[in-house]
């Protein structure tokens, strides 16, 4: 017994796969591209629409997004700033196991703030260019009168307390690595923006 | 703009890929391996040498555990009997989203209570047998000579409170799909079993 715990001691220290076994493997580096931008700015969209085009590739892609997170992982935190928060930070750290696990992984969250940005951004290797922050500028007009889900109206009604654009502030990125007009430029033009700098970076 | 508006609304509804495109594109079907047994009866070694077995065979994999867990995502969590319940949860939900992402995900943790891993389980397709509960049937004196951190000695001085298997109960799996006696199996035979499963549900 002994001698085969010693055995089992020594197995116990056999690396794990690593990220860039995985690499080799998928045939492509994996990242996190950040999109945020105001509600209705077209997050959700241009990340469904990037996937699409990545997946065409044989690219390992997922999206994170309000819809898969705020109803399984994150279903027992509610919007005040304290679980908008920490909301953001545990969608940081699945990225970063995704991104450990080899996919290309795409983030559609507001996330109005610089600091909770910045937080995510330091989990992950900049040499690498693991992390891409994507920037959707459009006007809160714009927004406004897209307003798919009625929220602007509510929010300007006051039903909803710290709506960001409205009566919460919305803190743009001061250097994302891409900027993109999703107020004026077509799906097409936006998602074409993000292939290229990917195909720039050699992440695919 | 309003017919931008429109066109913008259908595109919002494309559908994400899906799990079955995922599982296409890899060539192996996705699911959860969740490894359960007592501290020091091989849980993490069985899980990286699958691992290691699987990558091999160009399986998508990854591991989840302590390592990459307590040290992230649930950097936040403590040992109290909630915090720990609320690990596994959040254990689960990950997983559910690895899996989702197409990746053979495969899990490491004691998870002592039928309670929770029966919550984790209820996440999954029991029709695409996306849960494969693993039991490492590993008597208490063998993991208690093992003892490769040394946590039971500091148990049984009362050192560390509600330890699984000396002042907190382990509650074996009534039903798992695979039980692993590895307290006497070699490592490649431990490995094999799982193997053997992932053929014979055609997962791999």
């Amino acid at each position: 017994m002994e001698k085969e715990n010693k055995e089992r001691n020594i197995k116990w220290h056999k690396p794990r796969i690593t990220k860039n076994e995985r690499r080799t493997q998928n045939r492509h580096k994996s990242t996190l591209i950040w999109i945020t931008g105001l509600s209705a700015s077209g997050k959700s969209t241009i990340a469904v629409e990037l996937e699409h085009r990545l997946h065409k590739d044989n690219v390992r892609t997922f999206v994170l997004d309000g819809d898969n997170i705020r109803h399984g992982l994150n279903k027992d935190l509610g919007f005040s700033a304290e679980d908008r928060k920490e909301n953001l930070r545990r969608v940081g750290e699945v990225a970063k196991l995704l991104v450990d696990a080899g996919i290309l992984t795409i983030a559609a969250f507001i996330s109005p703030y610089t600091v909770d940005r910045e937080a995510i951004r330091a989990l992950f290797d900049p040499e690498e260019n693991e992390f891409i922050e994507v920037y959707l500028r459009c006007d809160l007009s714009v927004c406004e009168i897209r307003d798919p889900k009625g929220l602007y109206k509510k929010a300007r009604a006051g039903e909803i307390p710290l709506f960001t654009g409205i009566s919460d502030p919305y803190e743009a990125p001061e250097a994302p690595e891409i900027i993109i007009e999703s107020g004026s430029q077509s799906l097409n033009e936006c998602v074409d923006k993000i292939i290229c700098h990917l195909r720039e970076k050699a992440i695919i």
